[in-house]
């Protein structure tokens, strides 16, 4: 695989497919361009897939991020199309996409868009107390 | 589109109107004035939007708050009215306004009002593991 | 009005009826006694308020609280007559008081108390993503 | 009452019987042995209570919980036995025990137990957004 | 018990098998090596039991996670693996692993599987405010 | 005192004269205008005082911020003539004024400003250990 | 010793007053009233010691913070007169009282006041890295 | 002044020239590219400015951290050359650029660089109290 | 060893005593108690050394914090008597002991003792940035 | 470069040798062995680094870092040797290693080392005031 920007999503397959199980992916370094102005936007984005037969391979996704680094995009378009690039490449049973845009005019604005496969039904979430990360009384609630 | 506070929220057509999803903006400066004493009050506007057929425009949005710069507003009656423009420009699917008013009489005001499209009906969320920003190991509960 | 210590909560009539809207307050200066030994005591008070055709004027709700300065009281008993005199005061829709009360013996103690106005529904919630307050990139879940 | 460690909780007439209500209490001083080596294992203990008849009185619980000090206790079965021992003195609608044990081993293990009373149903939760103690502006999500 | 890696998971008996209750163990000291290129890789494990009639011995858990020490496994697998086996180890009603991968190539991953017993149905939660660990006012929500 | 914006630092006598201490006040609801745009921007200011023969009074402070609401002024200029002001009102043996400006261009600003009285040497500061706010155990390092 | 409000600062012999030592102590519950007014005021009340021949006993500093209660006393004059009480009972080496009010008028308040027994002269302090409170790996900087 | 990216660093007139005071500005968007491998790097930028004669213009600094985006640039390097750009353009008392690098290869890398102009000597610092930001008591130490 | 409480600190030579470096732990779990009522306190000990010609061995430090859970102990007292028994043992070049007790009557009290070895300077710290554990950005000051 | 372990650490020359400044690098991924028992042991390792001649490349220190994975090593030890082989690699102008070890026996170790070269001086620190990460009003003190 070669090590320049791609739209190519590549992809494995899922190693426990009798399952659904929570893939959640945070990108922290993701910029494009204001499609108006040409000025650069920066971006947290955000992902959160149940995978069906494939998952994808994270040096690609990498890339796949990278290929915007020359666009323009308009906050919801971008999302938008990340994850319709993500359904294709991978028909995930669930895939959530979380953009989260740095400030512009001192409003912050963060754009949250989901895919769920025809016929899927997520199971009702065993819901458990919560619990901090590791301290020397983890904190719970 | 001129430079001075305005009443009028402007829109452009959403992108994928096909689809439910979630547009979450923070105004972290918005001040008013109090109608009882005129004297300035300060609030961290959030805005939480599904959109219909438009999205509201990120400038627009900016003059809009700066419109109440000096008007008198009650907490209850600016909140809702912000809402009521939003649903009057937007028609959106869902919208809900929280705002977080500063501490007055040693009291701290938040009011949050939510509007929902007739016949609208919310998917039912996905619930999964939250995670936090991201650290050497992303904090999951 | 008077600033003098008063148990009477006046009211000003909701602007917005028409809807389900919800009023957060937190109150950090609330001080009583103890009943048995009469030493101080000291609490938060956080109200969550859905009103119905009133809503709480704000400086009768903080003269209401300082009625409590000289008065002996149980942190259970005292959490429940709070709602009662907001409740005999707003009928509102629903009320929450939660009352945070400082360390006494090693131990903290919260008490959490509700009212639903007979007949009266929460509409389900629209559950959405969460994000933390505006930062480079707000972070959401 | 005298101030030794004991194994009676005492109880209080709830003075509100009429209302489900919550009563979270935090322990954050525990200390019981570990019943192989004997070496001191350290806690913190979280009560969530809806009581029915009866409350808990403050220092007995503080008294009770130094009754562990010198007493071997597996984590699982200490935590299981809190939650029966509340229930036989208080016969509550609902009790939730949360301990949060001390790493041992590089691991740190979390308990959950609860008792629901036979025929007791919970009230749907009115779910409201949620919001941090009071700063200049509350943050609410 | 030796102090050895092992893969096998120890256990002793459930001490309170007429509940269902959570068990929620944190393991921060994780590492084995990437499948392609030998190098290590580090993560965060967190694992959510309720059991059924035996309970995971601590220290064989301590011993199971540092065999994979030397072990090649690819994230989505790994993940899956530890369920499977602690699933074959306790047979418990309910599980949930979730793995927190340190960062690789600037995108941090986190993988979340689960096992529900087959015919075992949670009970639905008690959804009570949460508080935060003990402060002057622990503060809820 | 009236209830307007107001250029006037009322004071009243130091009542410890004979020491120096240190008063910190934080002034979190700040606007100007922008002298370029005539676009609002926000700030806190934190003011940090070592009175001589004068404390400046709190209403008239308030009353002084609320006066640059309707004016222009750059981010560095208006810092430095608020430290001026403060100067000509109280003449401090020593003032600092800090302000954080709201976020521009995706680059967040602050100015800190001071004053020493002419010939007045601070004393060397006790450097003690510092401890956050009282939790079960405060935190200290 | 009586549980009524007091004045008096009960002391105990300092076990080691041969060295100089840091005694801080936090209290969080503190009230007053203003005196202008007569509407309560809050505040965290600090304490930083470096004891002589005396210590300050505990139980007599909790009722000298509740002699406050009901007495009137302004932000800077208060300060001073609890570091004077301090003094006069101790006589220590070093005293420093920070007060921290609660936020009026939109303006949040510190009061920092120190004494230095004449001739006293800190050691210079060792200055180390810091550490936060213990966590998996405990923070430095 | 034209939106594209530039290397010139605009200034305006210093408005305070008679006193060293402090510019502190965060730049949390700066990408540029690996010079070995041509892949994006990202980093947040944080500049401390005591200004002379002049000070930087905030538009012309943000096209000027856009002027990285396509250039290659080594960690060490690109920090130093940032501040060695301000310095040939504000030729200012002092200046410290930090230079905050997203992780690699698992590990997190800052480089701060300072400049002192010659013969310029920073007056001691006058050590206050820490405090946070505005809380019901902001928290000192 | 045995694995019994014990007031012997063992020690190993210090493998680097060329040079001064410090030493920092944390004990979360300690607990005595009180010498007048016979109830339980708990603290948390932070120690921190630069060690000389011994550095003090991990088990013995953990079953010498044990000899403390039947003894009765003033908070003053016991903080300096660990110090002393370090000292004794260990002839370090400099060692802090800080004793965060838990909260007693709404009161606060930590306890910081010193010992410098006769002769012994430190070093000038090199005063750098602090940064924070590695985010996507370290957060640097 | 292969991509073995290695104790090879290899450098490139400093690109601004005229300056001192600062290398602040965190290396969350450090795993060794216990030299008593053979169980591993993980740490966090922060290196300052102020730079002569040559910058330590990234690669190889990661490669440096993983080197320890089967070797036993005592944390005083390790961390004396890590800072002796960072020395002898760069000769730097100073350099300081801090191990944050993972608990143990519920105590917390950290170590932290320095070199300074001979006859360097840290140029005194310009003490300015410390700002958080970027938020709305980036906070202060
Ligand atoms: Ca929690
Ligand atoms: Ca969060
Ligand atoms: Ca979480
Ligand atoms: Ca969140
Ligand atoms: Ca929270
Ligand atoms: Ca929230
Ligand atoms: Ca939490
Ligand atoms: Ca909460
Ligand atoms: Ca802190
Ligand atoms: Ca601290
Ligand atoms: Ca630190
Ligand atoms: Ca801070
Ligand atoms: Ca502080
Ligand atoms: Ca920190
Ligand atoms: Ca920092
Ligand atoms: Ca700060």
């Amino acid at each position: 695989m070669s090590t320049q920007p791609s739209k190519t999503l590549q992809t494995f397959p899922n190693p426990a497919p009798e399952r659904d199980y929570h893939i959640h992916m945070q990108v922290p370094e993701f910029t494009c361009l204001c499609p108006l102005t040409g000025q650069p936007d920066f971006a947290r984005i955000v992902l959160d897939i149940i995978p069906d037969k494939k998952c994808v391979e994270l040096k690609s996704l990498k890339l796949y991020m990278w290929s915007y680094r020359n666009e323009g995009a308009f906050h919801e378009k971008v999302t938008n199309t990340i994850l319709d690039d993500l359904v294709k490449a991978l028909s995930p049973r669930f895939a959530r996409v979380t953009a989260q845009w740095y400030v512009r005019g001192g409003i912050y604005t963060n754009v949250v868009v989901e895919h769920h496969k025809r016929g899927w039904k997520p199971k009702p979430r065993v819901d458990l107390g919560q619990f901090d990360p590791a301290q020397p009384a983890a904190m719970g609630g």
